[in-house]
């Protein structure tokens, strides 16, 4: 199966059902609409071997990440996390303990962010390790912040450092949504989603939702320490922030007035920089040196090779 | 992992966590109190080689009874479905073909009964296939039908007829949910729950979580024409019919001038019976040709023996 084009099938199978429903497959997470309120509910399954490799990292790790992404996808649509239904496949030779330590890591992350585990379901198996996590949260007065919703000449704008995931931060990351609440209760923002798949192809898909492209500010971006104690070169540097994935940092779109007050404030324990512009001609380039070329779909290539 | 256990220590884990919800894990499904409503989640992951034997049942099998275990758990909460969602773990040699032959079919049972699919994952990996399906829903002005609060004098019906899921009926059982929801609108029911595990394992879950216990009227139970044709000896087809498990048949307790009206009415399609009731003493008994001895917790022994 060729996920991305499976998605795309799901989508088109399912646009007439979803009608009723505010927002479908596409976002960062579905919206619910309630009689007096919208739900926003993200599912992800992490797979032992895929998004992590059990005989690597600790239980504990294990439990946050699974949890961690989930969260990461509420704190996209600017949601506060209600409740996580978490679903096991354990193998069968998994001790109750390890299980307790995973289930143990899950519950205290929820904790931290008012996110208590209300349901769930527990198998055995004769495969690997898989969990399955569900968050349903509650949007805000303002309402869920949208992937669709860009403008061209928003600023793109994001939290954080980027890269470092391959160095191990893609285990403890922090979720954004303190930050994803606090900036849109305070600022007026167009849009916004979670930093899942670096950059370059994240940018691409607000991009398409929002039927407008962008131009990438490649010497502006803001380059981990890890990234910059793996290499000295700056092509790998920012190949890695752009390309790299799972910082789960936010990425903004935000009326210029409204972006420079943002960044003049700097309102939030982590530096907020700007990335980017989106503008009406669809794609999205590459500025670097003053020079723009299209961003290639891969990710960074340096533009005088 | 020890299953049962283990999911004990979930809700000892949780329990404080969840005091701000209705209730947390136990039922058949969460309860959410929403500012003017309440919903209810559930969700169910299955697996080869645990739930299904993906060489000896087609894909379409497959999607309808992932998505089917899960609106009978939002049946027994006589709760009407609202979305799913659907996380796919599929091999990495599965053809798109037959992923979207897995999709549709669980797309298909969703419309049967209103419930779209809202959302979801989409993972390949190198171990086999699972499904975890969530399923929201919304409860009517009547509230959430629960295990809870059965009362001793209840009388126990069941819909439908029991044993058979060893034929092939795990696969192709209707969800009640038409069913619970005529039910609990027309009458006034004390509590309720889907038969997932067999009708003695489950009416012991009602009792422990009721507080009371129940005598089961082994002469009244309604042997399905599978389970008959299967085997002439009475003993082994009230094996299975409390045993086997997997019938997805409504467990109901109700007052008895109420039981009595339901039985007279017969207002489904399907029959409902009187198997036994619900005692103030806790425990599970059998009655059998007169005889009251305990019902033993691996299921059904002949008194006689």
């Amino acid at each position: 199966v060729q996920e991305n084009a499976f998605v795309q099938l799901l989508q088109s199978l399912t646009a007439n059902d979803t009608a009723g429903l505010l927002h479908g497959i596409g976002d960062d997470a579905a919206v619910l609409r309630g009689n007096d309120q919208d739900w926003v509910v993200t599912t992800d399954l992490i797979a032992d071997g895929s998004h992590f490799l059990s005989h690597e990292v600790t239980p504990e790790h294990i439990g946050r990440k699974a949890m961690a992404v989930n969260l990461s996808d509420i704190a996209a649509m600017a949601a506060k996390p209600v409740a996580a239904f978490v679903s096991l496949l354990l193998p069968s030779e998994t001790t109750n303990e390890y299980a307790e330590l995973v289930m143990k890591s899950i519950i205290e992350i929820g904790r931290e962010f008012d996110c208590p585990v209300a349901g769930g379901d527990t198998n055995t198996w004769a495969g690997k390790l898989a969990i399955n996590v569900l968050i349903l949260g509650k949007t805000t007065p303002r309402g869920p912040l949208l992937r669709s919703t860009a403008q061209p000449g928003d600023w793109l704008l994001v939290t954080g450092e980027l890269g470092g995931s391959l160095t191990g931060h893609h285990l403890d990351f922090t979720p954004r949504i303190n930050e994803a609440l606090l900036l849109n209760e305070r600022y007026e923002l167009s849009a916004g989603m979670d930093l899942s798949d670096g950059l370059a192809m994240d940018v691409r898909r607000m991009c398409q939702m929002s039927n407008c492209g962008a131009e990438i500010l490649l010497d502006e971006l803001p380059i981990s320490r890890a990234t910059k104690q793996q290499t000295s070169d700056r092509g790998q540097q920012v190949a890695r922030a752009i390309g790299d994935g799972e910082d789960f940092e936010l990425l903004l779109a935000v009326a210029p007035t409204e972006a420079k007050r943002i960044l003049q404030d700097q309102p939030l324990d982590v530096p907020i920089t700007n990335v980017g512009i989106c503008v009406a001609e669809t794609g999205v380039w590459q500025i670097e040196d003053g020079q723009r070329l299209p961003l290639p779909v891969t990710g960074y290539e340096h533009g005088t090779k």
